[in-house]
């Protein structure tokens, strides 16, 4: 581990692996600060609260190497303690139900993060793999609700019409957590220039994934590919507003991949990745280290690479999480 | 009472009102065959399974006047034994929340006339007091399991690019249980010319209602206004495919209004009816030989006032209902 990346705040914007100790070992190994988890995708609010309670239940007992994140103090003592930092967030927001009062129910349970929509349509909008019709009434009820309690609005999997609609709705700033630019690649869950500038110019952050179906050289990417999309979004919308989200599904099968491209979990398939493989070099969370290295052999100022391994994301989730 | 009236199936395609003793009475004293009930409007599936269970109690209690409709054979035989025979329907899909398997749940529980959205947008589509990104992925797959399964879609409160999509998709005659034409009144909640008959045109059904915001002349209606708008359907679709849907809401008071009038029962308004007062002549579901007299004053013949006041439905149930 170089000395840039172990005295850097180091944040991961989406992770959705199998959390389980094996996991956060490699979190610990990979130096990581703090991840965004995904706690809840396609489940109800009951099955969501107990997807919660065995994650802290985790953090309990793994309390040696975890903590939970509710605000950024809490990051910066998981960087002090040498720990991770767990940060609980939604790629759906199907769990809140009909009940607005379940959002600040989540917000006390500790969940900071939560994206509207999970590839296709419900009570908030509509996702990224099916025709959009924009944002609900409900849905702007949703984002009010959500920017009162300290929420953060996600927008990566939503669809291009409720996602315009939700930035302009949102009085706090908004997130594509992990995305990557249509303009390296072609791809339903990619965002074009357009989008990239208008969630900037609102004040919002795009954390770039590393999924490699989104990635030019798709399954034959390298980290270097990674920093090709970050640098691309970076020469796009500046340096202030990027982060990382890699969207590690560490420790899963195929029955996980069966279960995220089919709506709900179990009906029609939306989308197939075919045989799914991080970036050579950043295959593994362990390997969190190498996207540093690689940043600093593409030349990056150390400024550069300290906001964008964390430093942002940090800033931004300060940002939305004090109420 | 008539004697065509008391000869005559008579159906009511719609009914919400509060659903006790009395109101059954009413409608044994209505000489009403079978009457589409409410059950579900913004509950949720346990909740609704509540409500059919009460309902249940209900027919069992009161066994001398009601009982329940599963099949065309029930309404038959309700008329054979001077009984009301009770529908069950809901107004909303949202008790079949992101589960298709409770679809065929629901009708073993009895189920025959579903509403696919109320008033607001679900996980199906849109109702007709927001904008309507039309029907969705699982809109679709809901249909076609209502239709495998022998549940009748209706479209009343269905936004019209949702209600001309599910007319598309559907392979068995949908309906506007309880509509009136735009032609006499605009309102959110009428229906076009073109709408009218891109329903009829694809074997579909057309409940006509007396609800009185949606009448010309609104509170000061008249069962002769509720004539009219019958007619003004039957002159544009023909008197094969049009039926009685009352939406009557007996015995409810001013919270049931706010209930039905606010997105999911609490949030923000959608629509303010002012005082609902049903048109004079037919205040009271006990009133309903009124309407079969109003038809006859208006000079139709015996054939046509049989098919409206019930005999249409019984056919178009029976289309739906068979598997």
């Amino acid at each position: 581990m170089s000395n840039l990346h172990e005295n850097s705040i180091i944040i991961d914007g989406l992770n959705i692996s199998k959390f389980e100790r094996s996991v956060f070992e490699d979190m610990r190994k990979g130096g990581v600060t703090a991840v965004n988890c995904t706690v809840s995708v396609w489940e109800s609010f009951q099955k969501t609260v107990d997807n919660i309670a065995e994650m802290k239940q985790q953090i309990r007992e793994y309390g040696e190497i975890l903590t939970l994140v509710r605000t950024t103090d809490d990051i910066y003592r998981a960087k002090k303690e040498n720990k991770t930092g767990i940060i609980f967030g939604f790629q759906n927001a199907h769990a809140f139900e009909d009940n607005l009062g379940y959002i600040e129910a989540f917000k006390d349970l500790g969940v900071n993060v939560v994206q509207l929509c999970y590839n296709t349509q419900n009570l908030v909008g509509t996702g990224c793999y099916e025709r959009d019709g924009g944002l609900s009434g409900y849905g702007r009820e949703v984002i009010q609700e959500m920017n009162r309690v300290g929420i953060m609005v996600d927008l990566s999997h939503v669809g291009g019409k409720t996602s315009s609609e939700a930035i302009a709705a949102s009085k706090k700033p908004v997130c594509y957590s992990h995305c990557c630019p249509s303009g390296l690649k072609e791809h339903p869950r990619n965002k074009s220039d357009v989008q990239l500038k208008e969630i900037a110019d609102a004040g919002g952050f795009v954390g770039v994934t590393m999924f490699a179906p989104f990635l030019k050289r798709g399954a034959d990417a390298t980290v270097e590919d990674y920093i090709e999309a970050i640098e691309y979004v970076v020469n796009l919308i500046g340096e202030d507003q990027v982060g990382i989200g890699t969207d590690f599904t560490q420790g899963y099968s195929t029955e996980f991949f069966d279960w995220i491209t089919h709506d709900k979990g179990r009906y029609r398939q939306l989308t197939n990745f075919g045989k799914v493989v991080n970036p050579e070099g950043i295959r593994t969370i362990g390997e969190f280290p190498n996207l540093t290295a690689a940043m600093e052999r593409a030349g990056w100022s150390e400024t550069r690479i300290k906001k964008i391994m964390g430093e942002n994301w940090v800033r931004v989730f300060g940002e939305v999480w004090k109420v």
